[in-house]
């Protein structure tokens, strides 16, 4: 009898967006015409930067032709150019990383969530709460245990080591949901922690992009001692609009080792490589192409503008938040912003609220975690001219 | 500590295909200059049908334009578009799906090895050997039992069920590595067995377009009761040349369910999108409209016309084994020909000789599964004239 992997009965009804959809979807239908504002998936809006829609154009007709036509790729890690152009990437932030630690997946989602098919299920996962609900998904799904640190407004939203040990651990800086960014000296006390436990850091960077202060780190890399300690889990999804699109990417480093009790090592690489090597295609030929752009000087300066849009939707919402004197985090470093529910509200409560007096759709913070309760995330990604309306809704439903 | 999921110990040192790449670069930087003609990797040489390639072209365009630019994908299961292509697919051959049952994918090999998330770990899976190495190697990282039927040449290589019992059941039809295919009627036993055993069958039918015999079934849905014991994985790689363009879809009926030891049901396909929601990013919006190009009337006339011209390798490459008298499978409703060794050699020893005598490269049978040894793999996936080519060194190094 085909039995089904119980662990998925642990997991909760729904994904979290998927729920928001649901009900986005019965208010919509029961008021046709009306227009709601999306501030909840997350998603950009902005169309990708010129230089990529032409390397993806260039790249689907050359596979037209025969004499430019490609089929599999032989790596299995994605190809030679785009993981070049990556290493690139890294090595202006003086960070030193060979083509063969790069792995060019369809997005940070999948890595984050495959990547624990690696580890023993007798691992302890360690994941902040509030987090992206991926993290404790796929987790549960792989059996793990998990244990959580504690995301507060009294740490600033930034979860730090607890008292007692952990194997795995999901950071996510900027995080998601509450836009909060680790200092370096956060980031090495993770790594630290890591180290003395001789524990892996899942380290999603998928935000990277949106951090303006210089002092921040943009990659666990920049910690010392990282490398031994920490992949690093990384996106076009919003640095260059790629929701759509599909393409990210994941350092692991050589340096990186599985320890078993007996004192052998096993390379973290080599094992993600051969997963990867039966549990995944690869990204189309054309996408890489554009992934490729996103990274040239062109592609950087088309990507930067778009990051510094959101940022600037950002900024307005802080005003609004500001005004009406509401408790928040996020939008400097980070396209989230994360408010405290005005007048003591539940999550769900105020996204109900919120949907049926203003409109606007958000995203309610118990999704997140436990801690989130109480709190709600926005997201800077839409048009400048719908988040100016929203927070004119906002503003008006609390005034 | 961080430890490694020691499944992997139990995986074969290399997956075939890097192996059989490292033998042949080993050769080349040896051999500079000299011209290997491949056919081992069973990869496509033809380039994208004109309709699909305006389809990527055009859906690339409207990804920089902001009225129709495409972030995330509402359903986790793909654009609807394509679904609905894929459903008329369907139903020009008399089987009905809904779009709810079908799941866009990167392609077959990603499904067939990540479908074993969704399987309790105590299921016993039931793979004929020789078999596509994905199957086993996927079930061992999910640490699953796995038996084997045997194909052999006095069951033309068309394996079928054993006296004992299975869980999990991987067909494959028209079979790679064999190019055998099963009838109606000896599907038929498959299903029944499925049925008796509560089992369910994974159906990989990747190479459904290559049936040329009307009476052979292309897809497993053809046979009555299947809808409750099989899920059917497809591919557009070989049908229409996405090798580099990633994608395929896979269907799973609403009818097949897991039973518990207690009677409880749950839904595959329900489960399946759950894991997907967690662990899969989706299929990029331009592949997907290159996808549904395939599946448009004139896609489909020029993706006949390819999948024609490999047929007619294959029959060039009959021919050289009828004339040498050499035993073999596949060919007529495949694009694979599976050959015994020739002079009793073992299935590697003829690859190094094939490759170091006549410069061809093909697969060496015992890489996939111990009833492949003595036998050998080649694709009719090249040009007309590098086949014609090979089958002139083989003669020769034969003669």
């Amino acid at each position: 009898m085909a039995k089904m992997n119980s662990n998925f009965l642990n997991l909760k009804e729904n994904y979290l967006f998927k729920e928001i959809s649901k009900q986005v979807n019965q208010y919509t239908a029961a008021h046709p015409g009306h227009k709601l504002i999306k501030m909840g998936i997350g998603d950009v809006t902005l169309p990708l930067a010129p230089a990529v829609v032409k390397a993806m154009e260039k790249a689907s007709a050359e596979m037209g032709k025969k004499e430019t036509f490609r089929g599999y790729e032989d790596s299995g890690q994605g190809y030679d150019f785009l993981r070049e152009a990556v290493k690139g990437y890294y090595k202006k932030r003086n960070i030193t990383i060979s083509t063969e630690e790069i792995f060019i997946s369809d997005g940070a989602k999948s890595d984050s969530g495959n990547i624990n098919d690696i580890f023993d299920s007798s691992c302890t996962v360690l994941v902040t709460d509030p987090a992206y609900p991926v993290y404790v998904d796929s987790n549960t799904m792989g059996g793990k245990k998990i244990i959580y640190a504690d995301s507060t407004p009294e740490n600033g939203f930034a979860a730090m080591p607890p008292s007692c040990g952990a194997d795995l651990i999901y950071l996510c800086s900027p995080n998601n949901p509450t836009g909060s960014a680790y200092t370096k000296e956060q980031l090495k006390e993770w790594v630290d922690y890591a180290l003395k436990n001789k524990a892996v850091i899942i380290y999603d960077a998928a935000y990277e992009a949106f951090i303006t202060d210089e002092k921040l780190p943009r990659s666990i890399f920049e910690i010392e001692g990282a490398k031994k300690c920490a992949l690093e889990i990384c996106s076009l999804s919003k640095t260059a609009g790629f929701t759509g699109t599909r393409c990210g990417y994941t350092v692991i480093p050589e340096e990186l080792m599985f320890e078993d009790n007996d004192g052998s090592e096993y390379s973290v690489r080599k094992i993600w490589a051969r997963r990867q090597g039966s549990k995944f295609n690869g990204v189309s030929y054309p996408v890489q192409r554009a992934a490729e752009a996103v990274f040239s000087d062109e592609g950087q300066r088309e990507c930067r503008e778009i990051v510094g849009y959101y940022l600037n939707n950002a900024k307005i919402m802080m005003k609004t938040f500001d005004k009406l004197g509401i408790e928040y985090t996020g939008g400097v470093n980070s396209p989230y912003i994360w408010f405290r529910c005005p007048c003591g509200m539940g999550s769900w409560e105020f996204f109900h609220k919120l949907l049926n007096e203003a409109e606007v759709v958000g995203t309610p913070g118990e999704g997140f975690g436990k801690n989130g309760e109480g709190w709600f995330r926005m997201t800077a990604f839409g048009s400048m001219e719908k988040t100016a309306e929203a927070m004119k809704r906002l503003e008006k439903m609390l005034g």
